[in-house]
């Protein structure tokens, strides 16, 4: 069998480690700032392995050969190392590093594990250390092999950034640094590290075009009391911003300079930054003597909380995105049938129908777009090979969402071509009373989101169904569709400690998955917001805001109860009376027959 | 104004520090032990300050003498310290040690701080060298100022243990050894420190009367891959158990000589801890070279799933105690107005009834007996002073528990006295709601407390209520009514690993609390048990195992959803069956009217 392309580049990638004496190369999917998603330039796994999916770590030796990876992708992973020279290493627990265990049982005594410390966190350097180094294991995080092999390599991205106006902000980067100086004060921080780059951009107001489906330009920042030092490429900074920022008092200074920086910190003075989201690189490049702080970043709560201005365009936004949506289904009722219509050709006529809405600036996800079976696996994307032909019946399942200048959208719909049975039914109707009686909670100040997870999940449970991911996840305001510190899950492992609190924008979004024939989630986007002050204390609900029907021929009435009922026809009325303005007569029409009130028999 | 005895005590203390160059004193409320219960013996803060609430932190300077306690002591705190020198500090939050942040900011470079090293935990012991060492304070851990002050100090008592036959233990201490060690190669321990007393108890299968409402004998075990050494009091072990615990293998040794063992473990070796229940004195007394394990320890895992012996033993208590319940609610409708009954007079009442129980060994806690305004305080206790005279009208809570050789009770009933308001049969019936609703939850297995708590506080929420207390705790078998790891609570501070697991045994206690007026609680125990396997995966539910009626005229059925009225006419079925055969025929009658189902108009 022919060598091939991926095991010339392994076998390249072993004679370095044998020259450089490494036993164990690590190699992460992740860039310099440790975020969801990487410019090509950092697709490091994809180069060297063929494997295209979004979260693996590749792991060498001179014996072994192996890519760890999580359940959604197992069939692809498959597929694609194929020939590579590379294993599949199946996850057990999604997103842990059990590579860990892997190397703590391979590597003996003596030997030296390396990795590129610029592309794992502080926080797992520690992980690796914890296992390795009580058994003699020496730990390398200078280890970047990979540039001296990777010719050819996409160059970092290069288009220009820009301003994100107040007019959408709501704020000006002076107040917000403001305000983030005066947290440093209380929290004892001399200076404020931010690594992740939405971090950076909502605190200058900045946006940039770095990556595919965040508006991003790649950069850091220091905080200090009297200055704002901003790392990025200059020449991606167009004369009026940087006029700005000098107006400002904020100094750009080369993007690869803030590891320099860090190292001629004052010592004595304390540092605050985030392990999860600071490289063990820039995190080793902290001078002895710094006192760190390791917290979740001030610009990370902060953004998280949405302010009157971000709130009133994002309820914009939702028009428009819904008027997209609307006119897409409406599309895709008239068309199924009469021309094809595969996942990938419905995800492009979605994008078409956003690209014609004000300020849209492009998807914020890759669209899930999915056909009965393929709607079973939560983060299946559609690619050439797997793309299916919507026929006239079936269900169709679709979860995307637009980047707009006044905010990040995530919805997903899922509609019955032709007529659903009742087990689609009941199964649908299961995971929206989730949907619906976790937007219709009321509860004190002070809750945290894993507390009220279980009211989306209930329903599903009491049949004995349940799904696999979590529940909820905070949203960017024109900045990544992820976003933390809150999140409405199950899992331990989240931020403990944050509470839910008014102006905070939260996904909703329970399902259920038939293995190999169907899946079904209903998700709104809604803001969190002040309910009402009792005897008792101050109490908080949601407002949903997402503005797009859901499909009643799905719906099994007699499973919803009264509240439940009366929220869906509410909804529907206000989805009705929000987006009928900007619709033609004929689609008002059918909008009107969507939205109807479903009445009990 | 003349010197309080009091005074007297702190002068003492304050001079004993200057000779010793203490600055500041921490005096515990804790034994060796760190449990919830103390032997007289060990309650130095009540001797020292007359303050006699079961949780409290003092702090001793030359010119500062303060308390800190939790707001359900503030009152009782304030009456009881007055005149004796020493200040009521208000803890913000409950069980936290907020006095160390006083320390912190009130003790100079140089200084010292002490404590008595068996009294506080080998946590508490690393928050304080976490907040005093960097500012140059010193940390003494082996003051102990009160023995030579304290004459007629109450000596250590000395009632004698017994066995716990395997009849209601239900599993052999041979066995129970086995199975530790298991686990402790599991986990690579090659010593196990046992600290918590009940720990012990439940793996020699040995009670003692050491506390008032725990079955326990003060001792500690080290458990080895080849050795039991139990640490306990010879005099207190009779004859027959000495020759039990010979026949077994168990090393007896003398109580105190647990801290010389541990510093004589082998070097290189592992012991598995708790720190939050091993003291600081026995931390430290590990040598350096002795690799210590830090986890909730085995048996508190163990014990937390009771076996089909403890499970069958446990619904036979529930009959026996649900019979003195019956009895003590007919008296007390049939003797209110007619004789003066109080709180305090009440509570001897049921606990006479429950002596006239099988097996019966004495309350599980201090009954809380709380007539209308007592009832809005949830940790309310009756004494002398407060003792109240229940009248014709008015709501009465009683919250008490019982400990069998079969297991350990813990139930709430408020009953109406008179015909009960609107207002007060809404505030039932909406904590009620919660007490079934988290009843009938079924769930899959890998839950853990704190996702399902909400359950309880929904209905509450809904209509601006709340109650500022956890939902449920786990009860051990004939041992502490308060038992881990598990809860059903909202704190994020609890133990965040444990699963809900078939064979625990936990309360559901959702509640109101109408400030100054009147407090309502339905209190019941349930087993988690199996529910069923589906398609995605296994389910587990509750089983409610408590046996005593709820009052009707406290429902305010409109506001039941069908579930809940159907769970209620079910339970009250289920009451009646299993009490009335051992009822006599007035008493059945009685039963059979309380228990009719309740049908909806």
């Amino acid at each position: 069998m022919a060598k091939s392309n991926y095991s010339r580049k392994l076998a390249g990638v072993r004679a370095l480690m044998k020259k450089k004496k490494i036993d164990a190369l690590i190699v992460p999917s992740a860039d310099p700032h440790l975020g969801e998603y990487v410019p090509d330039h950092w697709r490091i796994i994809r180069w060297l392995t063929g494997f295209s999916g979004s979260a693996a770590t590749v792991v060498i030796t001179q014996s072994f050969a192996g890519l760890w990876t999580d359940s959604r992708y197992f069939l692809q992973a498959e597929n694609q190392l194929n020939n590579s020279g590379f294993q599949l290493v199946k996850l057990r627990v999604p997103h842990t590093p059990e590579h860990i265990e892997w190397l703590q049982a391979k590597v003996r005594k003596g030997g030296t594990v390396a990795v590129d410390g610029r592309l794992i966190s502080a926080g797992n350097m520690r992980l690796l250390e914890a296992a390795l180094l009580p058994g003699g294991v020496k730990l390398n995080i200078k280890a970047d092999l990979i540039t001296p092999l990777w010719q050819e390599r996409p160059l970092m991205p290069d288009e220009k950034a820009f301003v994100l106006p107040v007019k959408f902000s709501g704020e000006s980067r002076v107040d917000k640094i403001k305000r983030v100086r005066e947290k440093m004060t209380e929290m004892h921080a001399d200076s404020h590290l931010l690594t992740a780059v939405d971090d950076v951009m909502w605190l200058l107001n900045i946006r940039g075009k770095d990556l595919k489906y965040s508006p991003l330009l790649l950069s850091f920042a220091i905080v200090t009391s009297d200055q704002v030092l901003f790392f990025a490429d200059e020449d991606k900074i167009p004369s009026s911003l940087k006029a700005e920022l000098d107006k400002d008092g904020i100094v750009l200074l080369p993007y690869d300079t803030v590891s320099s920086v860090i190292s001629h910190l004052e010592e004595g003075s304390t540092l605050l930054l985030s392990p999860s989201t600071t490289s063990a690189v820039l995190y080793r490049a902290v001078p002895k003597k710094v006192k760190i702080i390791e917290e979740v970043s001030i610009p990370t709560r902060f953004k998280a909380i949405k302010n009157r201005t971000e709130i009133k365009k994002l309820r914009e936004v939702m028009i428009r995105d819904g008027v997209a949506l609307t006119k897409f289904f409406y599309w895709l009722e008239k068309s199924i049938g009469r021309e094809t219509i595969t996942e990938l050709s419905a995800s492009a006529r979605l994008e078409a129908f956003r690209q014609e809405q004000e300020e849209f600036a492009g998807p914020s996800f890759a669209t899930i777009a999915a056909y009965n079976e393929h709607a079973a696996l939560p983060h299946y994307v559609p690619d050439e090979g797997t793309d299916a032909r919507l026929g006239k019946t079936g269900i169709f399942l679709l979860d995307s969402g637009g980047q707009y200048f006044g905010g990040t959208t995530d919805i997903t719909r899922t509609i019955a071509l032709g007529k659903p049975d009742r087990r689609r039914k009941s199964d649908f109707t299961l995971a929206l009373k989730g949907t619906i009686d976790l937007a219709m909670v009321r509860f004190p100040y002070g809750t945290r989101g894993y507390q009220i997870e279980v009211l989306a999940r209930k329903a599903l449970w009491d049949n004995g169904l349940n799904y696999g991911h979590g529940t909820g996840h905070g949203v960017g305001s024109f900045l990544n569709v992820h976003e933390g510190p809150q999140t409405i899950g199950s899992a331990a492992s989240g931020d403990m400690k944050t509470f839910l609190e008014p102006g905070m924008l939260i996904s909703d979004e329970p399902a259920v998955y038939r293995q190999g024939e169907y899946g079904f989630r209903t998700e709104n986007l809604f803001f969190c917001v002040d309910d009402r002050e009792t005897d008792h204390g101050r109490f908080l609900k949601f407002e949903t805001v997402t503005l797009c029907y859901i499909d009643r021929e799905l719906v099994e009435v007699s499973l919803l109860d009264d509240r439940e009922l009366k929220w869906l026809n509410e909804y529907h009325e206000t989805v009705f009376s929000a987006l009928s303005g900007c619709l033609d007569h004929d689609l008002v029409e059918w909008l009107r027959k969507k939205t109807l009130p479903i009445i009990r028999k």
